[in-house]
């Protein structure tokens, strides 16, 4: 892994420098990661986890960055030594990767000295907004692919080789099925795809034989793409060509792949030129700026598809570019003892929860579906025969709920700087993350006008946030 | 640097042992690296090749590479042995960075042995487009904010650790000023900047503590942030206690930063308080979700705002997060002679210009500003006297020429595998960026309908894709 130490905004660094001198770096604080809102998306799949502390159990400033440090002649040189020896020693608490989370929820909570917890909040939030983002963008493509497969196939097109890499990662947390990127499906143990491009089919003197060859090298994988002159006319015969040459030696070919046109005309077209043929098992791929709401406009049109080429769209995460993942102070130690932290804001959404917090969900117990979020207090306890919730604005909207059990989300993460987590192999990671999605009723997955989803404050939570309110109003 | 192999798509590898089993992987190929359109802008600024360069000059499979492809079990063994002793041995010709380029011009041209030039495809692309865009971005947010300056604060929203790192550096070869990407300052020698964010405010008792202990420490550079409870009635008030007590020192405050809020409204009343309190040198830094639009509303609304922090919109290029770059093969050597090669589409953006091309760029004798591209052959001379050139597909609108000078924007960068340019300092990268974009007058850098810059095929090319288009539609 890289050393990324320096991944950091540079106030993170003043601020440090100020604390280490004010005497103040090693005073507890407590920070969440959350997102206030994910516009066009009604939930996120929570990714990153596993860098994120790759990153912070390898910190380490080197001795050429403390120079680089010292130029800037605004440091002092204590705090640079302190840079030097510098080691995450705090805890960390985060949602399992592949959960399901909504706005508010803390992701991720550190707890740390200050100094410690204010340096690593920028590279936390790079690596968790980024992955989560994509993995979310990933479950909606999914979604609306149902049970046809989805491969990635953005490399070209991510921003720069890790959002190709760890874009990638997140993509299949999402549910997606393979990819495209060599890298990834290596590093990850992803399932690796692709077949040829419209370069192979140029580079021979015609389209039949560029197909032949193909046909010849990858008997057993013979995937053509038809479109590099005229799919109807001239790709999909030639494509049954081969198919039949291939049948003759007793071999069957995979598909055909349409990566220009009119989809949904293109596919059924060749779905009734290859079943004439006799290739009904012929898959037919499609690529071209796909995203989930050109696809269900195909599945809704009768398109003939069964694997989907998702790339650009996909992982840029093309509608919403960026989650807006914050990372704000929750508390903080005063005289030996943590005192919560509340940010006001005139914008409701932009006023932070107080506290050491947790979050809790409750499945209800005949389903085993997922009823509603609670954002608590860390340690609280809650009446497991009857739980009466209720909106934290709109607060007369109440339920109250029977016949149910809550599960804390939340894993002890790292303690004291060591890593107390088995951190999941990546297979299980996209087991559980697809598990997880299954515990929504998918009237909370649908692309559009999603149920909302209930994400509540604990009776605890909500009466300290009021307090603190009340408290600012009355200064 | 990082080994980015196998940064590349299966599919790559796949053709390349097709390549290599049909005695076709040393076949001298051309491919072009293009955009065909940058929708809602109307230039892009070329970026990433230093980058691109690292990656063609460092190729090298690794045995750990090989083994897993073997895995794979679809590589031939002696394509894997090409593989293990692969090196990119082809020539590449580009624009130099910084340079404005259009749509359909080649900014990258790679002459290589087939294979060599297919499985380098993938991660030239992802590092120019990503590069491009964001460069690109940052010269239109530049282009908004006049003579103010612009500092780039994006990393915690960036698509991953290398769209921080590589953005940053892309927003300052388009125009940026300063960032506050610590890894990217030092790696590159860009100014850092920032001072302190709200947990800093929310870690002391109360903000006017805050601001008197950050201006003891930073007495020189003394921004503080004013949003955390009320800008108005506490933040900027505090802010003037806290500069009249520097004066007093006989120091001079540097500035106060907006986060939230109506920052014309704000900016403006903030003027005023701290004109009125005798600071008028004072500068406002604002930031919250800026890009180039609303910098430029708030300059026409006469908000008083000195510094821009651009953050999430400008590192993702929030409004277009992919420039959709491609890589076209444009000839491949058959029976010893390069033959040109043309991709046709029913859409005319998709079809490509055929051969081994350059781009070059005709200016105005008088004002030195640029007048119209050419794309043409290699080699092509001329007349540096009279020159008529036509639009590509309305071929009667016509203009004639003289008193101008021709420049070809390609230079050579590798040759036969060896590097044959003198890579410039990133510093000059940016000068260079900036003297480019002063040779376009500004109706084709405006944001809103900007004047459509002429890129003509030259006549030799424009007859050579005629020719084979005729060619394709007779057989």
């Amino acid at each position: 892994m890289r050393n990324l130490s320096m991944l950091t905004d540079f106030y993170q660094l003043t601020m440090a420098n100020g604390y280490y001198l004010e005497g103040r770096a090693d005073r507890e604080a407590i920070f969440d990661v959350f997102f206030r809102q994910n516009k066009g998306m009604n939930y996120a799949v929570v990714a990153g986890l596993e860098q994120a502390v790759d990153y912070l159990l390898n910190l380490n400033f080197t001795e050429d960055d403390i120079d680089y440090l010292r130029d800037q002649k605004c440091f002092d040189e204590g705090f640079l030594d302190y840079l030097r020896k510098f080691k995450f020693t705090g805890d960390v608490t985060a949602v399992k990767e592949g959960t399901v989370a909504f706005p508010m929820e803390p992701l991720l909570t550190v707890k740390a000295p200050l100094a410690q917890a204010q340096i690593v909040e920028t590279a936390l939030l790079t690596i968790i907004n980024h992955q989560t983002l994509i993995a979310s963008k990933a479950a909606r493509v999914k979604t609306a692919a149902g049970n046809t497969s989805v491969l990635e196939f953005g490399l070209r097109r991510a921003q720069g080789p890790d959002a190709g890499i760890y874009g990638t990662r997140a993509t299949i947390i999402g549910g997606c099925d393979a990819t495209s990127n060599v890298y990834a499906a290596k590093e990850f143990g992803i399932p690796a795809s692709g077949t040829h491009s419209h370069s192979w089919v140029m580079s021979f003197e015609n389209e039949l034989t560029a197909f032949r060859e193909y046909a010849r090298l990858y008997p057993n994988n013979c995937m053509l793409l038809v479109d590099t002159f005229d799919t109807i006319k001239s790709g999909v015969p030639n494509a049954i060509t081969v198919f039949n040459e291939l049948k003759a030696k007793g071999l069957s070919p995979t598909g055909i792949r349409l990566d220009s046109g009119d989809l949904a005309y293109l596919s059924k077209l060749s779905r009734k030129m290859l079943d004439n043929a006799g290739f009904p098992d012929v898959k037919i791929c499609v690529s071209s700026d796909l995203d989930e709401y050109l696809i269900q406009s195909l599945i809704t049109q009768g398109a003939k598809i069964d694997i989907w080429g998702v790339g650009t769209k996909l992982i840029t995460s093309y509608d919403m570019p960026a989650l807006g993942g914050v990372y704000k102070m929750a508390a903080i130690e005063e005289n030996g003892a943590l005192v919560p932290k509340i940010k006001i804001s005139d914008n409701l959404i932009k006023i932070t929860n107080p506290g050491y917090k947790s979050v809790y969900r409750i499945y209800d117990k005949e389903s085993n579906k997922a009823i509603a979020d609670l954002i608590g207090l860390r340690g609280e306890v809650f009446d497991t025969e009857k739980l009466t919730i209720f909106h934290p604005v709109e607060t007369w909207k109440e339920t109250t709920l029977t016949n149910f059990y809550v599960k804390e989300l939340h894993s002890e993460i790292i303690r004291r700087g060591k890593l107390v987590y088995d951190l999941p192999k990546f297979s299980d990671i996209c087991k559980f993350a697809k598990e997880e999605r299954e515990t929504f009723w998918e009237e909370y997955k649908r692309l559009e006008y999603p149920q909302e989803y209930k994400v509540d404050l604990s009776k605890e939570l909500f009466d300290l946030k009021t307090e603190m309110l009340k408290n600012f109003r009355l200064n």
